[in-house]
């Protein structure tokens, strides 16, 4: 990751050494924000109209207007690749409920939001989705409303923190029993049968929009995909799993708490949802992901 | 309430309006954050030592660094106040993760913590205490690690505000059946039989430093405390309810759903925890607060 040089801070486009915000903000005092990420492949973004519609609602849910419409959005998001030549990465995106003079839980009748967004270069196509990742399960302890995209990431910031400490990448999230999500991923498994389950949208997880892009590959892949909770115990005796997100897209993981998964490589049904997810954003697999094909 | 002109940040005294964080402080991008507000009453802190010892217990948990040992703290605190010249009314201290090059849940092995304070005047017992403020229940949807004090405040501010909408000044959290606090408050009712009941402590609330203040009056004010969860029933009913803070110390709960608690008006057991709260901060309540004998 690298981030480029021009960030959008409330309608500007600046340095981030010249971006800078309140301490008073209600994003760094109350974690009133919401949030998006949308992946930039090719020079074109994957599926932000999906973000953008996400961010709405979340807006909507956390009391905040919503500063711009969807064309409005897709401008600034355009405007910020565009300046800066970015071809293939991230843009995210923040909307805070601004600063003011006083801390007050409640705020002022009228938000004027603090729009902070910026782009970053990264290889969406990289080691990760090739070889796999480790991940650990980490007991779930965020707040209720997971289905909005807000900054209350610290139980995610933990639950990382706490993978990488046992030398895994990513944490398999576990509430009563169930998995509910990956740390800021949703979580799929593969059964021995080679049928995909991966939990059903309520508020206990994100409805992320690259869990809906693999949703639509389902007929083109033949998929058979139940969407059901599962308890760790479906995870560790998975023949294969894979998270989805926009900054990771799909990634294979291959060891859960220290111990392979399956045969301890990426499986072909998890190379197969790569590969049509790969070339629904445009990609050419041979070039850009040749690894996809190890599993035919 | 009126912020002092003079706010802290990372070492320096500046003016609010030159003091700025970056967008991409931990604090703003996951809320990854502890915080602290102590009543200054003519001049002194009360109970500065007990909010010290909750916020190197919060940073310990959620794996940050403490910046300071207990006098670098008490000493900030003081120079605050100082050069503010604040008699009387709150400091809010706030430690984030801090700001680093690139947005990783994770974050740095070694963490540089962002430290804002600013302090506000405020009458500390004010018209809230003398003729108390209404509430109203609201869902409790926060994180799980509710016993660290941290800026995942998301559902409080939500709380506070669907509460304002409705002509309340504050909300009972309810989870489960049971009232956990209120939104940024522990939460007390008093029985017919003049029995006073708090919460437990779990990680279900905030350990308050007001509420160890309020249970130290225990045997000066003759009090009968029992700590448990109690139903939104059990509140509707009570002879009395009132709420501890540091921001607003003992505030009377006085309407509940619109309706009246007991005969409406601030009880007679309310009014001794206020008297003896009061006096032990050093106040002077013939003269600060004359309204604690009205039920005399």
């Amino acid at each position: 990751m690298s981030l480029c040089p021009l960030v959008h801070l409330n309608g500007a486009l600046l340095p981030l050494s010249d971006a800078h915000i309140s301490p008073l903000d209600r994003g760094f005092l109350f974690a009133h924000a919401a949030y998006e990420v949308t992946a930039v492949y090719g020079g074109r973004f994957v599926d932000l109209e999906g973000h953008i519609a996400r961010l709405e609602r979340t807006l909507a849910g956390i009391g905040l207007p919503n500063p711009h419409d969807g064309e409005g959005w897709a401008g600034l998001h355009r405007e910020l690749i565009a300046r800066n030549a970015l071809v293939e990465g991230l843009v995210y995106l923040q909307v805070s409920g601004g600063a003011y003079e006083a801390r007050d839980f409640a705020g002022p009748e009228a938000f004027t939001p603090t729009v902070f967004a910026y782009a970053d270069t990264k290889a969406l196509i990289g080691a990760a989705a090739r070889d796999g990742i480790g991940a650990v399960f980490s007991e779930d302890s965020r707040w209720k409303r997971r289905d909005m995209k807000t900054t209350q990431l610290l139980s995610q910031a933990l639950a990382y923190r706490a993978a990488k400490e046992k030398g895994a990448e990513t944490a398999l999230m576990v509430e009563e029993g169930r998995v509910t999500e990956a740390a800021s991923a949703n979580a799929w498994i593969v059964t021995a049968a080679g049928e995909i389950i991966t939990r059903d949208l309520s508020p206990s997880l994100l409805p992320g929009i690259t869990r809906a892009g693999v949703m639509k590959l389902r007929q083109a892949g033949g998929f058979t995909i139940t969407e059901r909770a599962f308890t760790p115990e479906e995870a560790v005796n998975a023949a294969e799993i894979f998270t989805s997100s926009a900054g990771a897209m799909v990634a294979p993981v291959v060891r859960l708490e220290g111990a392979p998964v399956g045969d301890g490589r990426p499986g072909p049904v998890t190379r197969r949802v790569q590969r049509l997810y790969y070339e629904a954003m445009g990609a050419d697999v041979a070039v850009a992901a040749p690894f996809v094909f190890d599993r035919d």
